[in-house]
Parts: C-alpha cells; sequence; structure tokens
C-alpha cells in the first residue's frame, strides 16, 4: 500500500513491484510478495493482481514462471515500443495498451506510455512502461465496488482498459482548444509563421494519437467478440462500453484532422486572398505617388519657352493639379475596392 | 398532454416527464404516473410510451427498476454525448440518435440533440437531451393513424427514427444555399475573407452532420436486417424505408462535401488568376507613368548644350513625344490583355 | 398509341397514362384501359406493360389496387428524389432508376429525371419522372424483336433498363469534349477566369452523375445474381450486360473526375510558372527604365561645379551612356530568360 | 501462314483471318479453313486456335455457329471498347483483355487496343481490335514449346494473355523514363510551361493504363481460382504467374502515379520558391536604384540657398554618397541573402 | 565455413554456393556439396539449409532436379525483380521477400534486394539477390541456440524473415531522422530548393520502402493462419510476431509517408506567409523612399514664382519634411506590422 502511495510522478526505481494483492469476493485479503506468487496462486481460489513498472528481465522471468506465460509475451512485456494488440494463447492472454496524456509543460505536447497486460484465470499482472500516472486511482476505485470486483479478473481487465482509454478525452480535448485557438488566428487574418508551425504540430499529435488508438478498436472489438472462456459472458457489455469509448475517440481524431486539414486550407486560401489584397492596396499607392512625380518631373524640364513656368500662380496651380489627381485616385481606388 | 403543449423551445426544467400513455389498439387509453408504469407493463397487455427530456438520476433509476434495463444502457441515457448506436440485449435494445435542426440565429449554425430510446416488448422509452424540438407532434401525427398504431411499439420505433431523420433535409437544404451563394460569391469574383471563412465553416458543419449520420446508416441496416422477435416482419420494410433515407442524406452530405471542396479549390484558382491579372494590370500602369517619367527627367538634366531646350517648340514637342507613348502603350497593353 | 407519338418534348399533362397494352407471345394483342387492367393481369396470360407519366395519386391508388403493390412502393413513385434502388418484396419487385440528358441549351448542362419500374408476374408498369424523353423508341424497338418480346416481363425490365443506361453515353462524351477543349484553353495559357469556373461546373456535373450512377452498380449486379423465381435465368447475362454498362460508365466517370482534378492543378501550376514570368518581365522592365531615370536625375542636379555639363558633347554623351546601359540590361535579361 | 508473316503494322484488311489451325499432341497438323471449323472441332479431337483481326459481322456469325457462342459475346467481340472481363458460361468462356503499346511517334503516347477471347473444350478463337501489334510471335513461340502446347487450349489462353500482360513492362519503363526527365528538369529549376504540361500527360496516360490494368487483376485472379472443368488444374500455376505480372504492373502504375502527384507538389512548391527569390531580387535592385535617384532628386530642387551646390566639390561628393550607399545597400542584401 | 567468412560487402561471383550444411538436434554436423544434396535430403532425417548468391540457371536446375521443386518458382528465382510473395505448392512453399538497407554513400538513398526461399519437409534454400548483406550473421545466431534450431527448418524460415524484417527499422530511422532536419529547416524559415527536393526524395524512398512492406502483410499473415502440415503448429506465435513487426513498419511508414506530406504542406503555407511578408516590407520601402522623392521633385519644378525656394530655411525645410514624412512612415509600418 505505501509503495503505491508515493508520489506518482517519481517512477518507482528501485522497485518495480508497484503492488501485489489477492482478492476474494471483491474484498483485497492479503499482500502477496513476488516469491509467494506461485503458490497464492496455485494453492487457493482467490485471483491476484499484481501491477509493476517497467520490471527488470529477472522480475519478468520469475513472474513468466509462475504463471506459465509464453516467451514471446515476455520478450514484449520487457521491451515497450509495442503496438496495441492482443494476443490470445491457449489459457491466457497478453494485452498491449498505449496511453497518452498532456506533457506537464504548457505546449499541448503528449507523452505516450504502454501497459501491458497478462490476464489469465485468477490472476492480471498489469506492466507499465514510461507511462507517469500510475494506477492508484483505478486500484482505488475498484475495491470501492466490491460488488463489480467480485465478478473477477474480468472485471479488472475492463476497469484497466476503461481507466487508459478515458484518459484519452483531456488529451482531445486540449486538442480541440489547440484547433479552436489557431481558428480564431486564421480567421482574425493574422498570418504569422507560428500558426502554420501549430497547425503541423497538431497535425503530427493527431497522427501519433490515431496511431495509438486505430489497432485498439481490433483489440476492443475482438475482446466484445470473442468465445473463448477466458473472458465470463456478463462482461461483454462492459467491454462493448470500452469499444464505444474506442469509436468515439477515433471519430473525434478523425474529425479534428479533418478539421485541422480544412484550417489548413482555409489559412492558404486567406493568405492569397490578403496578398492579393496588399498587391492592390500597393499598386493603388504607387499609382497616388507617381502621378505627382510624374507632374514635378514634368515642370522640371529645362525648356526656354515653357509658358506655365512664367505664370504668376503657375506653381499653386501645379501643386492644385498634382493634389487634385492625388484625390481623385485615392476616391476612384476606394470605389473600386483596392484602398 | 397539458405538459406536451407548452412552448416547446423552453425545456421543462422542472419536470422531465413529458408525457407518459398506455395504448391499446392503436388508441390512447391512460395516462400512467411514472410511479405505476412497472405495475402497467406487468399486468396489462396495452403497451405504453413514455417520453423523457433531460431526465434526472432518480427518474432513470426509477424507469430502469419498472422495465429492468441493463445498467450500461441507463449510464449512457444519463450522459448525452454518445455517438448514435444500437444495443442488442437479450429482451430489449437501446437506440442512441443524434438530432440536427438549425440554431435560430440566422448564421445556418447547427444545434445537435440526442434522442435516446429503450425498446422492448411493449414499452418504447423516448429520452431527449438537448434538442429543443419536442416530439409533440410525432405522438398527435401517430395517434391520428391508429391502424398503424396498433402494429405496436415496432411502429412507433420506426416513427421516431423517421421524425428525427427527416429533421436533417430541412438542414442540408439550408447548407445547400449556403453553398450556392458561396459560389456566386466567389465566381463573381470577389475575394473576400468571408468567402474563406464561409466556406470553413460549412465544411466543419458538413463533417459535423457526417459524423451524426455516418453511424446511423448501421444502425437502420441492421434494424432491417435483424432476425430476433423484438421487431415484427412486417415493420422490416418501413425501417428499409428510414434507411433509404439515411443512405440519401449521407450521399448529401457526400456530394455537399465534395463540392464545398471543388468549391475552395476553384476559390484559390480564381485567387490566383485575379492576382497575375492585377499584377500585369499593376506592371502595365508603372510602365505607362514610368516612361513619361523617364522623359521629364531627361529634359530635366542640366547640360548647357541641350538644343532642345532652345527650341521654340521643344515643350509642346516633349508633351507630345510623352503623351504618344503613353496612348501607344496603352493600346499595346490592351492588345496583348494586360489591360 | 397516339398518346405516345406526341412530341416527346411536352410532357403529357391532362393525361398521365403514356400506354397500356397487353402483350401475347410477343406481340402486342390489345390496348387495355387503366379501369380494366385487374381483370387483364387476373383472368389471362398474356402479360402487360403500362407506361405512366407523372401519375396522380389517384392513378397510382387505382394501380396499386389492382396489382396488390405495397404501401411505401406506391409512395416512393409518387414522390420523385429516390436514389436509384432495387426493392424485392415477396411477388414483386421495386426499381428506381435516375435518368439523365443534356439539356437543350447550349451550356452541356445536364437534365435529371427518374423512371420508376415496378414488376411482377405478367406485368411492368414504368413511371416517369422528369425526364422528358419519352420510352416511344424503347417500345418500338421491342416490338420490332417479337422473338425476346415473347420471353416476357424479364426481357422489358432489361430492355428499360438499358435503354436508360445508354443515354449516359452521350452525356458522359459531351463532358468528355469539354473537358478536352479546357485542356486546349489551360495549356495554351490563357488563365481566364472562365476556365475555372467550366471546370468547377464539369465537376460538379461529374458529382451528380456518379451519384446517380454509382446506387445502379448494385442494382444491376443484385439483378444478376437473383436467385428468385421473378426473373427467369437465361435474362441473367442480359442484365450481366447492363451491369458492364454501368461499370464501365461508373469508370469513365471516375476517369473524367480525375482528370479534371489533374487539369485544375495543372491549371493552378500554370498559373503559378505565368505569374512567376510576368514577374520577372515586369522586374526587367523597370530595371531598364530605371536606370536612365537615375541618370538622367544625376543630371539635374544643380550643382555649380559639375564638368560634364559644360562639356559641348556632355548631352549626347548622356543620352549614349542611357542608351547603352539600357541595350546591355536588354540583353541580359534576354540571356537569362527573363524577358 | 504466309498471311502471318506480313509486315505486322499493316493491319490484313481484306482478310480478317489471320490463321487458323488445328493442332494435335503440341504440333500444328493442319490449316482448317473457316468453312470446316465446325466439322473439324466435332469430329475430331484436335484443338482449334483461330486468330482474327477486326472480323466482319457475317464471320462472327459464322464462328458462333460452329462453336455455339452466346449471342450477348458475339456482340461484345464486334464491337471494341469493351471494359477487360471473363464471362463464364456453362461451356465456355469470353475474355476481353485490353492491349497497351507506345505509339510510332517519339511522344510517349500510347495505343490501347483490345483481344477478345472465345475459350471452350478444344477451341480457342482470339479476336484483336485495333492493336498493331500482331500475335505472330506468340504463335511461334508456343510451336517452339510443343510439350507445353500439348496441354492443349488451357495453356494457349495462358499464352496469349502473358503475351499481352508483358507488353505493359516496356510501356511502363517509358512512363517511369519520362518521369526521370521530368524531375531533373522540376529539380534544375528551369518552370517551363512544357513541364506541367507533361506531367498532365503523363498522369493521363497513367489513368488510362490504370483503367486497363486494374479490371485484368480481377479477371486473372478469377482464372486462379477457378474450380471448373475448363481449365484443367495443372494451368493453374501459370494463371497465378499471370496474376503476380498483372499485380506487379499495378503496382508499378500506382507508384508512379504517386510519384507524379509529388513531382507535381514538388514543381508547385519550387515555383513558389522560386518567386520568393525572384521577389526578393527585384525588391532589392529597386531599392539599390531607388536611394541614388532620390539623392539626385535632392540635389535637383532649385533652392536658392543649398550650401552643397556652392561647393567646389559638391558634385563629386554627391556621386561618392550615391555609390557608396549603393555598395553598402548591396552588400547589405547579400548578406541577407537577397541576392 | 571459409566461403561465408569472406567480406561480405563483395559478393561472391564465382562460386554462388555460400553454404550448405546439415543439421541434426540443433547442431551443424556436416558440410553437403551441392552435388550430394538428393542424397543427404532423400536418405537421411537431417535437415539441409542452403545458402547461395545470386545463382546461375544451371546451379539451379540442378537443385530443382534434388528437390523437386516447381518450373515458377525456380524461374522467378533465377529472375530478381519479384513482388513480396508467397508460393504455397502441395509439398512445398516459395516465398519472395525484398530486402532494404541503407547505402553507403551519405545521402539515406536506400538499396533494395531480394531473397527468395524455398522451403519443404527438412530443407530450406534462401537465394539473395542484390542485397549485399549476406545472411551470416543470422547462421551463426541460429547456430548459438541450438535449443531452437532443433524445432528444424520451421524456425529457419522464421529467422530468415525476422533478420530481414528487423533491417527495416534502422532504415526507418535513418528517413526519420531526415523528416526530423527537415522540419527543422522548414520552421527556421530557409525556403531553399534543396528542401522540396530533399522531401520529394524522401517521399519517393517512403513509397519505394512501402511497396516492398505492404505485400509483406499477406505474406506473414498467411503463414500466421497456414493449416497446412509444413509448418509445424508451435512455430505460429512466432510468425505472429514477425506479422506484428511487418505491422509496426507499415504504421511507421505510414506515418511518415503522413508527415512527410503535412511537412511539404506547411512548407507552401511557409513560402506564402514569408512571400506576403516580404511584399509588405517592399512595400513600405518603396514607399518610405517615394514620398522625398516626390518632395524633391516638387521643389525640382522650375516655376519663376515658387516662394519657398527663395526663402533662406526652404532647403533646411524641405529636407526636415523629408525626414519628417519618412520617419513617420516608418513609424506607422512597424506599427501595422508591414516592417
Amino acid at each position: 500500500m505505501t509503495q503505491e502511495n508515493q508520489d506518482p510522478s517519481v517512477p518507482p526505481a528501485c522497485n518495480s513491484v508497484v503492488n501485489s494483492a489477492a482478492y476474494c469476493n471483491g474484498v483485497r485479503v492479503a499482500y502477496v510478495p513476488v516469491a509467494d506468487l506461485e503458490d497464492a496462486w496455485k494453492h487457493s481460489d482467490r485471483f491476484l493482481w499484481v501491477g509493476l513498472y517497467e520490471p527488470s528481465e529477472q522480475l519478468l522471468s520469475h513472474i513468466q514462471k509462475a504463471f506459465g506465460l509464453h516467451d514471446l509475451a515476455i520478450e514484449d512485456a520487457h521491451n515497450a515500443h509495442q503496438r496495441p494488440k492482443l494476443e490470445v494463447y491457449d489459457d491466457s492472454m497478453f494485452v498491449v495498451i498505449r496511453t497518452a496524456r498532456l506533457a506537464d509543460s504548457g505546449e499541448h505536447r503528449m507523452e505516450f506510455g504502454e501497459t501491458h497486460v497478462f490476464y489469465g484465470p485468477r490472476y492480471i499482472i498489469t506492466v507499465r512502461h514510461g507511462s507517469l500516472t500510475s494506477h492508484i486511482g483505478l486500484r482505488n476505485r475498484c475495491e470501492a465496488r466490491p460488488q463489480l470486483l467480485a465478478k473477477g479478473e474480468g472485471f479488472v481487465l475492463h476497469a484497466v482498459m476503461d481507466f487508459i482509454v478515458d484518459q484519452y478525452f483531456p488529451v482531445l480535448d486540449a486538442l480541440q482548444n489547440e484547433l479552436d485557438e489557431l481558428e480564431d488566428a486564421i480567421f482574425s487574418g493574422k498570418f504569422v509563421r507560428s500558426v502554420t508551425a501549430r497547425l503541423y504540430h497538431l497535425r503530427r499529435d493527431l497522427l501519433a494519437l490515431k496511431q495509438a488508438v486505430t489497432p485498439l478498436i481490433d483489440v476492443s472489438s475482438h475482446l466484445t467478440r470473442m468465445s473463448s472462456n477466458l473472458l465470463p459472458a456478463d462482461t461483454r457489455p462492459y467491454f462493448q462500453d470500452v469499444h464505444d469509448h474506442v469509436i468515439r475517440i477515433a471519430d473525434l481524431i478523425d474529425n479534428l484532422q479533418q478539421l485541422s486539414h480544412s484550417a489548413l486550407e482555409a489559412n492558404l486560401a486567406l493568405i492569397s486572398v490578403a496578398q492579393n489584397d496588399d498587391t492592390k492596396r500597393l499598386a493603388a499607392w504607387a499609382a497616388i505617388l507617381a502621378v505627382p512625380t510624374m507632374i514635378a518631373g514634368l515642370y522640371g524640364m529645362n525648356f526656354k519657352y515653357m509658358p506655365e513656368t512664367e505664370w504668376a500662380f503657375g506653381y499653386p496651380m501645379a501643386i492644385a493639379i498634382m493634389l487634385g489627381t492625388c484625390c481623385f485616385l485615392y476616391r476612384w481606388f476606394r470605389k473600386v475596392g483596392w484602398l
């Protein structure tokens, strides 16, 4: 218990067994040291729930021997960087799920972790990799509902998956907020570089999320349709519920992906519109300035016989012509919408 | 009855039971208070049609106990934000449909709501969330056709779905009109920012609609092919009809999505064409103004021996050359299409 | 007969029964008034072929009673705007096909119509909506091949579908011609607005055609694989032939869609290339004009001691320098390809 | 034999029977005139291989009667413009394959033709349309391998398909070369119009090829999985081989399509980069020229009291300031990369 | 053994038999010359593992005769340029896998090779084409695990596939690094041509990789589900492991493809933003320079009566006006963000 109550943001480096307990009728009845796991599993009808964090190879071999787990599953559980998957063996299952959470720094960047689950009759072993959020909350929540926990390891598997899947929603909310901010920036007409860069990073995050979630659809659908006796039939609606959540997450990601692409296209179109507007404005002002310059040049010519230069009111007249032309041009450009 | 006749745009905050009645042979025979629902269902052969609006958790538990509904369905019915789906249990079904309507403000923005339906032998319970359009019209229409209503709860389920699905058509008409207006704006050559922004919002709305409608295809198709005895066989052509409508809505959305994308591309191309035209026009006018400026500069030089400046007709000649060059350039630019 | 021989472009407003005849051994044996249809069908072994144009509700109810048609099919047949589909009932089928033809005005704009077919043992009823092209030619062509017409209503169904599907080819030819013209316009370097607008309308037309044709693939494929005794087995290769045509039309539409998209992208790329070329040309001419202007400004300065201005050949020398610089710049810009 | 040895690029206009021979144990035993085909087929155990080129309707009817072919297949064989397909009848098959070759003119433009094959027990009839490459080489190659030819008409069908499919590879090589040339042109920075036009035509060719090849995947896959006794089981690996080739061709086309799209996008991006660079260069030179022009204008002012104009070194000083500013600006623009 | 220990980057030109050995109980028991392969296979229960490098036709025919391999597989094994595939014959399999590695030159360009495997009871023959990386490491690694090697040829097939598939990961890491570098270049705002060219080549490499890997998914999935007795059931989890790796590689490629496309779009958007910024800056400076030029032109006019020119402080006043206007404009442009 005490091990689990430590600060969850510090990975338990020295000891990778986060918790290991036996449950009977939905109530935790004993703490089981790793050395006694095999005995506790084989010689009682209690079910065991073991939580590990980045275990060493030695610890995993010990666990493997205790529950007779498959070589390849143990190899996978030791190396992170697995794709979410569900391996069904004769009398056990191996589930890999990726976890996602927002990094503590404020840039909406995500941290991915992995949770591997060994599941068999009367035992469930969870192995966390990289994910800083521990499962304390989860275990407490399960223990608070003994009538459900009494259903055994199938319910715990559902609870673990539900817990991890629900962590995707705040991540998606944050990305949705980021997109909303970007939309505002785009349609307010500020085409700064950071908007494009943020859109790109948003799309990269969405791609990473999608790759974490898409294989989960198959995993949860498989668990829903599974006709093995590893999972009691009455847990199926619960896995169907997880499956619905995963589908909704995939839908949300898809939606955000398409919206962010539309936003990028809108951004490009608006940059073009702005460029067009600026070109017109530039052209209009250039014309307004060019005309008096040309008239001034005209009266700057050194011809001997230029009647206007002799007139008393030649100079004010020239200034008047210049001002008049500029005013006329200004009004005309306003009318045609170039200014 | 009176509760249902209130202004439909004001959600019944105090009382979430909109209506609760028993029907026999297609005719409403009694108002059934919530407290009596269990008795009325178990001890008679009438079928019950209960309409709720955003019910409290207490009310839902009561309903759950009365009809023996599944925990997870009740949990879903309490929380909105479900994806359209159909859950088939042993002796009941749970259907989630999303409703869509145009907001009252004139911006063609949509409001989504949800209708959840619990359906079983001799009962149908509808739970509305967020959707302001009540089902009064629906109930009145059903009661006006007692020969169909006599077919029982299967017909009511069809009527609810048909009612909700048909509400998508005016929404799509409004979006189609919006796109028609945008097309006119685009091809009239006004590349204002609002066109791009409106196209973006149109596409966002279409995306939201698509996410509401796409899962309905599976739901309606499932209801059409269902071989359970929950739905009488003679209702199948009616669900096939709903399915046809859903498919047509999905087709229309798809069409609008592709058209709006084509419109965005056409918009971008036309902006480029306009920019190209404006650049040419700008260049042409710059050239027309630059030439007399250069000639004026020429005769503004202070060389002692410049024969032209001594001539009596030097000044008019210079003016004539300037005007001539300008005219020539103007005509030439017109000919090559730059002006 | 006389009703059918009227000008096909004027819809028969007063009388919506275009033709109604009984056939025996491939030969038309009698005109059957609508009132006698039920008797003629039930009490003889002739098959009936009835052609309607936008019938009234009354007429449709009469037909429904005569042949025992399904409510929903009759409702669909009264309302146009159906999606192409095939409904198979116990002893009858209902087929909806969309027709397409070019509008008489020269803009390659299409008109869509609908043909609904009620088909059952010894009867076939066609209901046209909106489509101005009558089926006279079709009936005449069928009656000219009595050995095939003798195969009964299955052959007529094939003939109707074949007739409608073949009308898509001239429409596609016209769109292909339009695209060829647009290609020429694009690659000739004229980036006028109309090209983009025409490309957009071409793509809109293709989208509309695709939505009319795509569901037909399922309809014709279903008719080919149908194992009901509604369709004699020896008509299957004929429906396979219709299916092949529909697939080819869908292929052609797909091809045109992708080509028109490529053409739009090529258009955009060429506009960019042209803009780039024009910018360079503009820059080159600006430079050529700016240099003499600058030199002229130089000698327009009012310094007391400017040796060149005192020279006898100062002025021609200045002109020579200006011309020389311009010539040099002109050649250099030609060499680097900016002019 | 002599008919087949003529120049293959000239279609045999007068006589459309290219060859017609009977084979026994893999050896050609007799030339069979068209008139005797029926007898030769029915009254011997030799198999017949007939090659036709754009046959007349009369000839086709004769062939139809001789081998009892289906009306619709004969109709298809008379009209070209079929989609590749495989029709399986009770005791025969009809295969349509499109042929592709490069036109003799050097523009990498393709010519499509069609080969239709009627195939049944002890006969195979090939009908060529439009394709100028005759099958002589094919027949010679088959006759050179009597041990394989002895396997009968199944082997000939494989040989025909293999022969046609292999003709796609040189076409694809030519298109790959074209793309390589275009890549070089794009990345060398020459954004001439022809590059875009050639890319467009390349994509159009690829689209046409894809439409010719894609349906072949189904045809060859069907032949591989076919459980009819029309094809001996030991030919299946051979059709699997054809299928592998078709899949590889489809892969290559797909690859070229995606590469050509990437090349178009790269082209657009590089045009934008170039435009950006040219705009900067233009701006830099405009600034360098504008500064001395402004200074010259300054000293061109006609104020009475302008001390500098009275100085002996006023003029050289002004020139020095101008040159100095220009040099400074030039260096500065080089440093920031605008020049 | 000695043959295998030569420098792996030099293909064994003279002798294409890299190794040929017999194994018993997981231990290499004998070197088997090619001439004795048939005897060694037929008359003992050892399994044979033969490694060839670009074998001659003669050698392949010898091998074919020794193990009774299929003609078409031998033909494929002689020609490289096959698509990855799995051919299952009655008592043998033929597997084609493409290998990928980075070229030694530093440009991240890939070299593809092929490994063909003939697999049957008690023999496995690997044929390498083009791939310079020999399988020495592989054979050593297998021989170091005799308990696994004792499982026979199924384990060797798994080891070969695992070895080749794992070589894709460093290639993908290199491409990921390339993309990271390109991202940095793009968002640092340097729109040099090389970025676009490198992005294009990255996408071309990814396309090539995808075409090598995609068919492997089917191959590995087929091996996992295979119900033939060619593969012992206990090797299935191992092929599942290979399948997982292939899927992960395909995922990574897909991810990189989408990211590189997003990067290209971001690049285009940023070029447009930069162009817009540069246009504004250009316009601002042009305006700042144009105003004093115009004022100077004004006082350069030669009117007799221009009061300002007579003033003692006319000149400094003009200069002051010019400087004032420029300062004002500069500040104003800074404020609106154009400078």
